[in-house]
């Protein structure tokens, strides 16, 4: 159940280490990438066919801008591709977000929100993905959502006492 | 390996029927739901935290304007949610795209593009999950791949003819 | 005549404290609560249902990025639910209004401005609705808005002698 | 427990009769006005000064465009100002909305969704509003959620047998 | 040839200042006014209506936000009003430019740049509507094209030998 | 006091007639152009330089897409260049609607809404403009004031029947 | 100076026949091929890679929605490619404007206008290029420049006469 | 192939600095003007009509807010102009964006990324045009690309490591 996360740009970085901690919280084991569509295809292409052969069950691609990593990457494998717009250029991330969520019928990737919230979710999403066959997972996303949920009521209790 | 295929209203069904079109292609069971997030938001809890043991693995849910299915399905399962964006309003599908992709860090949505592509993504995404466990869906996913190439590759064709 | 001001999270209280603030000045008791839409559904469903029997009168919620929170308490109450959409992400909280404000029909919710303004806005529009029934409101609100007349008279006579 | 229906134009009227069937439907009196912000700056003063002295316990208006009409008349009363954007220009009502929601701090105005469905909210949330001190009204939402409930199950039952 | 300057609060002021500096530098007199749509609207309208008895040509009116002011200026002058959209929310002006330019068929209202660029720009098209009469602001805008020419030039002479 | 209508292509008339009818309805003379920036550079430039001397007072100019008509004209003249945006792109006129309105500092352009509304009330308001020097203009600008009230009373008495 | 016209699909073809109309009217000898970045990814990345050997001096490339296609041909080819955003989603255009434009540092893609006007100026930018080393386009280039010129000013007699 | 590399304001030097950078990588010589479509009118016509006589291939133009620069050159030379749009009003370059990008059909210009991003590619596309003539450049542009690959490839193998 190994997971690849994938970014355009070292200065991804800060933005997807939001997604391995998580990863990591989970034990899910995941190879960080740094791979460019457009500075690096043959790379992303290589890389993407090979993924299912190589052992990957889920492919994280976080891209800010014109973001074609994640589309590009759903091109060459029927892998699950999750999509993280990143917001690095001065249009806050609403380029990336439409660059990864209007994708063409007949190739899907799952698009997250901009940033580090969507890139925290890339990591759940990828757990709820592999707890269909994982039933050990399922446990840990039930402890990670009481773990949450403790934390809310915990706050509603602190709030409530102002 | 059930599907759910949810929508908030009937008028959304020729959106989704491009969704269940592409199921049934597959050979995906699924069951069609209209739910509402604001008119029935009992039935919507109560489907989405019993959804797991009634032996659904996916749940998509489409929605136009707030948009709000998927993401309080997403609050009572661990399943996998993809939301669908419907363009049901004067703003294109653009409030029901941010309503569905912009959610908080701890509860992910995977969401599609706005619309019918959106709709048959979200199906051959839910291929993409199921094919992890259920290796006779990624020779499908292949061979609708292979027939995607090919009717591009005879468009290609007609086309320089010209 | 009390009111619920309700947000998703601790980070969004320095918002909502300009509610309170107007609350307290106009001296209508209120609760603080933070309730998640996605992390405890069910105590939002909890506290929404039993509301008004717990003598609620108005229930305020803040929330940014996807903001379900005051579609989802509008879903189980039909006590007045104002919302307050919160810049917290990286879309300026655009997301968070279209996702209050583009209710569909049957659940309304009544959406202020984006942040402190539209916080504020909250505690003087409930004041406005209490005052239907509550006459020293009504007093209480003409003092207030003579008191901001009175302000900008002030410093329109300063800026006259610029 | 009166209420006023007003519109800029005689144009908004099939947008505002989605208002008032519900609030016929509700028994809930009211009268409709047409009031320009800009054409009849006066008449619209004179008619929110004295609107709570004339028995109105909530305004709602809709207007298009610059959409003013809702904040004007909130700027010369202390009683609920309800506004309706409506989409009447080249930008689906977007212009409406944010002039509508965008209020400044001080004078708010409760804003509902674009169009149709926020005109249909606009006075089930009146009801909302009423029913603190009707509640005779309180039940008649309660049925009336009640209803909108059997629709969407019928609808569900349909879907099912699809 | 007395020009108002107006704002709906002080903390416009510097913006605005970008305005009154070009008025000084044209030797056009002007009175500038703290004077909110929302908050003192009777002020607003005896303002708008008595200006061009005493003695006002043109209105330069600042505003943020849902930037009602030059609109309801407009809507009781036939004075020419000239609106600044103001970033003094977080939608970075937008809604105050929407709010300003998409006035309703009938009362007009000279829409400027956001900001400091339009603030400047009200005084220099105020002189432009003045010069139709004043002869004398003719050539001082002849002069100050000419000087604004002049720096371009300079920068060009001085990036040449970069 | 003869004014310039200019447009950037025929197929903008329709859009222009708004304009051109109130002209003819104040008795303001005026010319109708078709004049490009981007097809006829030189005749735009030749035309904005000599419009003082050739006895225009006020320029209005409708353009479409990037619209930088009103600006070029501007960038020639000191007479009041009025721009109406056009919505003649799949962006709704938001493009024109910018690229008229942002101009940088030192070379104003009036903005009015976009399509018909906007060139209407260009024409109004180059009456406004020409009012302050001739006075029989205030009149009937008073008159259409006027009219257009008892257009609106006549609509709301026939709407209180309803 | 051949010149390959791309296109992601074959309902493309209305938008892109604008440019190979022009191309034609400037005999300037080109290819079209159906080529889609996510269904054909290989045949994109081979005929890229090979363009320039395969005598290509330009690349056009139409899309709609996510867009990719002209980005990945850039990806593999440093022949200059020109980009054409396509209205083929419910975001009129500004998903694939926002998905072309915003390239990142390195790769180049030349983006034109949404639609037919794009993809017409797609042909006219060629042309200028391969005017650059082919001085006979220049005339070309000069006389189609003089019968737009033509047409303006014959439209603008038409008008004057109005 | 010499370049002009042009500026509406001084202010613009650090975002077109990225071009020039690479502009002097790539041993193209070029020239860097400061002229304003808006303040040096004048100049800016006569820079462009001469530019293909004075030895010019290639125009390169950065401009923020209305952003005519580009559009203006285009309009007297059939050279190909590069536009890049500069963030340099508070709407985030969007503004630059559509004034740019959607020129009408028939005066083409060529679109890059908003700010540096943009820049620097509008020298590489620059690259790109000039290497269809100059086969030198071919192997520059080949050594770029491979250059950026092994950035990527070194930063790709240091991720790996963590």
């Amino acid at each position: 159940m190994k997971v690849a996360v994938l970014m355009g740009s070292k200065s991804d970085l800060p933005v997807l280490e939001e997604c391995t901690a998580v990863l990591r919280q989970f034990g899910i084991p995941f190879e960080m990438r740094i791979l460019s569509a457009h500075r690096t295809p043959d790379e992303v292409a290589e890389f993407a066919r090979s993924a299912r052969e190589n052992g990957f069950s889920v492919v994280i691609a976080g891209a800010g801008m014109s973001a074609h990593l994640a589309g590009v990457i759903a091109a060459h494998t029927t892998l699950p591709v999750i999509g993280v717009p990143i917001d690095s250029s001065s249009l806050n991330g609403m380029d990336a977000l439409l660059s990864i969520a209007q994708m063409p019928p007949g190739v899907p990737v799952a698009t997250m929100g901009i940033g580090k919230a969507g890139a925290k979710n890339a990591a759940l999403f990828t757990a709820e993905i592999l707890s269909i066959s994982h039933p050990e997972l399922f446990e840990k996303l039930a402890l990670y959502r009481e773990d949450m949920k403790k934390g809310v009521l915990e706050a509603d209790e602190s709030i409530k006492k102002l």
